[in-house]
């Protein structure tokens, strides 16, 4: 993230804050419902109501700007599944976060994906610093994951590699996502989720509820 | 896929079909090192070799086009995997294709990620009929894994449901696939892969070696 680093002011006034946040937030939004090749900086100008040159003073350029979506939408994600995350240390509390992302993609209507895996597959080709942070964006909720299944497995609760079993369940969740995207349906995301989670309870000596 | 098919001549002359199939090639091509927004036709021309109105005799616009590319990269992939799929009845079938899915990104040195579920991902939000492209792409997918496993739940060899157990394993494959490409190693394709296999192979009463 130099080229946001380099832009950003050390300091910057409660005011600036607010209006860095909110082109940050409209140009997320955007470039979710457009990709981001689509959501121009004239769009993110408009939508976020702030002039040019106040997109410029806290953005060097659109891969700046970029660069502080992918920030802004991991911190998001996260945040989304903040309460869900504590308990990912038993089977319940697994299937209960499967449920709520099941149902926050029903809300949704299944449009839209995964916020930061659409951007990875976006840029993945094309712009090797956004992809490195998608990448750090993935790797901080593989690690929410793992932090459960991490706490089964000292209890001796689980047998199987966390580190794996964490990364599966977050790859049967972007699959799932990505298929229930394109399919206008909750159905893939429910049934890789279940499998994923099927797998690790066969992994599950004692769980305790 | 009705733009291309207005479009499409009812027949083609030899060459025709040939200056079509490359244009379609080449079209495949830079949409999937670049992407379809950032692909231009001008780009396909010159990728293909042939004059504008050659393209567009054979295309109306980028959307018939892109239409043809989905249809041809859903081809390559399942032909690809074809020698494969035959033997996905049998859990020694279905690693050996997860060895397979495997060493190919290991050759493309994890670069590119799905052909169809990049185009996918890409143009979910904003074109609806290229969405449903990609989607009966994936029903295809889905539906050789299905017949293997379908056939060994026939046999009364596999419990579960050889439907759900299709999707979760193409998920599997898909959420695999994408962070692979974000991460530029195998490890979350082989483990996304394994995983969903594990699980599988734990509903397998009786597989014949």
């Amino acid at each position: 993230m130099s080229s946001e680093t380099r832009q950003q002011p050390a300091r910057l006034t409660r005011k600036g804050q607010a209006t860095r946040s909110r082109i940050v937030a409209a140009a997320a939004q955007l470039m979710y419902e457009r990709g981001v090749t689509e959501a121009t900086l004239e769009d993110v100008r408009a939508a976020a109501g702030v002039s040019g040159s106040q997109i410029y003073h806290y953005f060097a350029d659109k891969q700046a700007l970029l660069l502080a979506v992918i920030e802004h939408q991991t911190e998001a994600v996260l945040e989304l599944q903040a309460p869900l995350f504590d308990r990912l240390d038993s089977v319940r509390g697994l299937r209960a976060w499967r449920d709520a992302m099941v149902e926050f993609q029903r809300r949704l209507q299944c449009r839209g994906g995964c916020p930061i895996g659409s951007i990875g597959s976006e840029v993945a080709e094309t712009n090797p610093e956004a992809r490195l942070a998608v990448a750090s964006g993935f790797l901080r909720w593989e690690g929410a994951i793992r932090a459960g299944l991490g706490a089964m497995h000292e209890r001796g609760e689980l047998e199987g590699d966390p580190d794996d079993l964490a990364l599966a369940v977050l790859a049967a969740l972007q699959g799932g996502l990505m298929l229930t995207q394109i399919q206008r349906a909750v159905r893939p995301l429910e049934v890789a989720l279940d499998a994923a989670l099927d797998h690790v309870a066969s992994l599950v000596r004692v769980d305790p509820v």
